[in-house]
């Protein structure tokens, strides 16, 4: 099995915590982002969408989108629910994620870290922030009534978005206001098989 | 079980279109988000995301997220295949519909079909085109290849993608150079329990 990422994106460092917490093995194949690795012919004839990461099954069967990823290494596993309803919250709390999250907070982060907070983008930076501290407010919310957010479970939905919003300082976040998601950081980070990002 | 929504969001549409197709009774909850239903204090102590669709399974159980809602209801039902890589690919092509064609292509229809086009959102519009035919072309491109998207047989994935894309005009997208996607469209409004939009 062979994982196409960048040390740099959450999005990848999703997978490669997921597979330290339940000793998968897999070989990593560096794509540069910033290079254009990802917009290569040969890249995208791997994936048409041209994103990492990238899951490489078995040779020329590919699986992307880290949140399906996740879902596919982590069936049958203790990292995700059994139950149709708790399964189906994983999923809930994926998409806001990638819908509600990412968007704002991954890219909030991209602006300042990797590209250096440039003039033409301060702008759309500044957008981020609003919807980055919606969403950390919705966390904070749900964290309040539980330890981790599926059924009290560490499970593939903590990983989703324990991924940027542990780093979420670097994209200008502040989390001293929200201690409920400072604690679940700490308890994800405590967890056996934990792996730091990059 | 009540369905919360609104009859003009393809989000909300999604799950019309799957009780249709699977037979599945529900009530429905008229939200009117233009008007600002979904961020009463009343409908966000059933969301705190403030977004429809949301399904209460039972009185007080909420699921949220139009894609994990559909992966909920179809679980045990033809309109999800079992195989473990299968349903994988389904939950791939739900991201790639939320992350890279609903912020371009539903947005778009948003700005020009409900708020008219205003100036103060033309730029914004504009900027919305580029990704939108970017995940056409993705879906165009996998289409020469299957009749739908997983395994060649209509699925949740289908449901998900066929929401806002058989409406891509509205939001000022061509299908005309698409030629696999409007055959596409017209396969799945032959199907079984089919039901137009509104």
């Amino acid at each position: 099995m062979k994982l196409y990422g960048d040390k740099q994106s959450g999005n990848c460092y999703k997978i490669q915590l997921l597979c330290a917490n339940l000793n998968i093995d897999y070989q990593w194949c560096d794509v540069d982002i910033l290079g254009g690795d990802t917009q290569s012919e040969a890249f995208l004839g791997k994936n048409a969408n041209g994103k990492i990461p990238l899951l490489e099954i078995a040779p020329g069967e590919y699986l992307s989108e880290s949140n399906a990823i996740l879902n596919y290494l982590a069936a049958n596993s203790r990292l995700l629910p059994n139950a149709r309803l708790s399964k189906a919250q994983v999923l809930q709390w994926q998409f806001f994620e990638q819908y509600s999250h990412e968007p704002y907070i991954a890219v909030a982060r991209f602006i300042k870290k990797y590209l250096g907070l440039p003039n033409a983008r301060k702008r759309e930076y500044l957008q981020k922030q609003n919807g980055g501290y919606k969403a950390l407010d919705v966390m904070e919310k749900h964290l309040a009534q539980q330890v981790f957010f599926v059924d009290n479970q560490y499970s593939i939905a903590d990983i989703s978005l324990f991924a940027y919003t542990h780093v979420a300082h670097e994209g200008g976040f502040d989390l001293r206001p929200y201690p409920k998601i400072r604690a679940w950081i700490s308890r994800v980070q405590q967890l056996p098989g934990f792996v730091a990002m990059g």
